[in-house]
């Protein structure tokens, strides 16, 4: 879409908000007082994590396949994605009476297709060597006339995507600060509309790994800067670069953006599944993990954490948990 | 006490709910699609493992205290435990500007004895094999001025415990069935008092470890029976007996007690990391392995479980989730 189109706003926040009800959970937010003890900050915690399929990526999916007009629903919709992407279209699509079709890496792990399969959804396997997931979701588009849905860079999954920093500030009311995991920018640009409107002082920060800060540098540069494929444990934030709809919202609205490193995200795993006795995902932890290192600017204020999922493969979760 | 005197009564739990507003968490109720679709009943999870210290042993600790009168609160309490109840009293105590003394294993994991100090609590390490706990915290009791406060055959511990499962109520509306793990009762009991008063129609099944069923034993005998300290996984349901509070409760009121094994509470565990993205500890997933197992009963009906705790030991629930 060309930038010149009018970025999505609040209004369509609230529609989506209307949208997700009785579909989405309102998850939870958690306390705790450790956090707040070590940290100095009253802390909230939004639990995507105990979201619908384990992520907050449920609530643009459906957003964007309940938007759909009949004949397209009808005809089904389209996604490539190894990670929480896929599960939510595909489990958005069964709920909507739409059917999903997702291009997925021939060895993605058995587990990650049984659970997208599970959700009903066809799954089309690619080699990730020798062919472009994106032409083959196309193909698949043009020759069966299925709505193709991005995993981030749609206005309809923007805005999907706010209604959790939405719920948020509605439950415990205005913050001082937010922090938002960062890949493609869905969730961040969706969650900075939240707060314009809802918590116009908040200060909104997303959170990337260091070892992929392509949004740091888009910030700094004002320009969608494109990355190498990122290493880190955060595989939900191995995106290479920020989309043309979620870029503007971010540079517009967000305080900033800062990273953290792989052995942060452990530590707040840990904390999370020893203290708070919830499992969050490397990717679910770059809020967290971003918060607890800017601790010493937030002390006594009010800090808001968006824990966006806790979809982990038990083995690694388990390694990480034992310190391997 | 002797047994004549009269039992607690839903006033009771009612007046501990008051005392308990904000102090004690008011724990989600999780749902889980997928729970639902294994066992074609619809189940309400209520994570107390989300409990503040991480487990319902807050709340009668708490309640427990409150009612003290002054001087007797200045005086201060004593517990013995190595587990949930050493950390409940710790902190109630401390919440309510009283002072804990804890008697614990001098051999208990140097992690629960941290925890411990960490709520401001006094440890009195004993050893296992020469001294009893009983009669340290007595005399510790009778020297220092300090009142006693019982893990669980206690009326005021019993009101606080049934809170969970009124909350559960009050969320959810009446159930068909409840399942609550079961030590030495006192969560039990608490749950039958509250589900007589506002779900009337509700069973309510105690679930134990099967290498440790005295309280089915009981059940059927009509006395509590005593056992050898059962070899389970579930440390806080090693209990050896009843008591003489809880046990009159349970035996007007449960449905019935039943048993699950090591392995059952395993694979609970796994599923709540899994599947819910929580940390439930051994003994906190006795209810749910129970209703899993019990689930051919219950089709298409409403059951309520509950998650007593949360608190692990980091590497031994690693290798859990591992299939070590």
């Amino acid at each position: 879409m060309p930038p010149a189109l009018p970025l999505p706003t609040i209004d369509d926040v609230r529609a989506a908000a209307a949208r997700l009800r009785g579909h989405a959970h309102r998850t939870s937010v958690l306390r705790s007082a450790t956090a707040d003890a070590r940290t100095g900050a009253s802390l909230f915690f939004k639990c995507e994590n105990l979201q619908r399929m384990g992520a907050f990526k449920f609530r643009g999916a459906f957003n964007a396949i309940a938007k759909l007009d009949p004949a397209q629903r009808r005809a089904g919709v389209v996604a490539f994605s190894s990670g929480n992407h896929a599960q939510a279209i595909a489990l958005a699509a069964r709920e909507l009476g739409s059917t999903a079709v997702i291009v997925m890496p021939a060895d993605a792990p058995a587990a990650k297709l049984a659970a997208t399969r599970g959700y009903d959804a066809e799954v089309i396997p690619y080699d990730r060597l020798r062919e472009s997931r994106e032409a083959i979701a196309q193909r698949l588009a043009d020759e069966r006339g299925l709505t193709l849905i991005p995993p981030f860079d749609h206005d309809d999954v923007i805005a999907g995507q706010a209604t959790a920093a939405l719920e948020l500030f509605e439950d415990v009311g205005e913050l001082d600060a937010l922090f938002v995991p960062l890949g493609g920018g869905g969730l961040l640009s969706g969650s900075l509309l939240a707060a314009e409107a809802v918590s116009p002082l908040c200060a909104v920060f997303g959170v990337e790994p260091a070892a992929g800060d392509d949004g740091r540098q888009s910030l700094r540069r004002g320009e969608i800067v494109t990355i190498g494929i990122p290493d880190t444990i955060a595989d939900g934030a191995m995106t290479r670069h920020l989309g043309e709809r979620t870029f503007p919202i971010i540079r517009r609205l967000a305080r900033d953006v800062v990273t953290v490193d792989d052995a942060q995200l452990v530590d707040a795993m840990r904390f999370f599944a020893e203290r708070m006795k919830i499992v969050v995902e490397p990717t679910g932890c770059l809020g967290a993990a971003g918060a607890f290192a800017a601790a010493n600017d937030w002390q006594g204020r009010r800090v808001g954490v968006i824990l966006s999922g806790g979809n982990v493969d038990l083995a690694r979760y388990a390694a990480w948990l034992a310190g391997a």
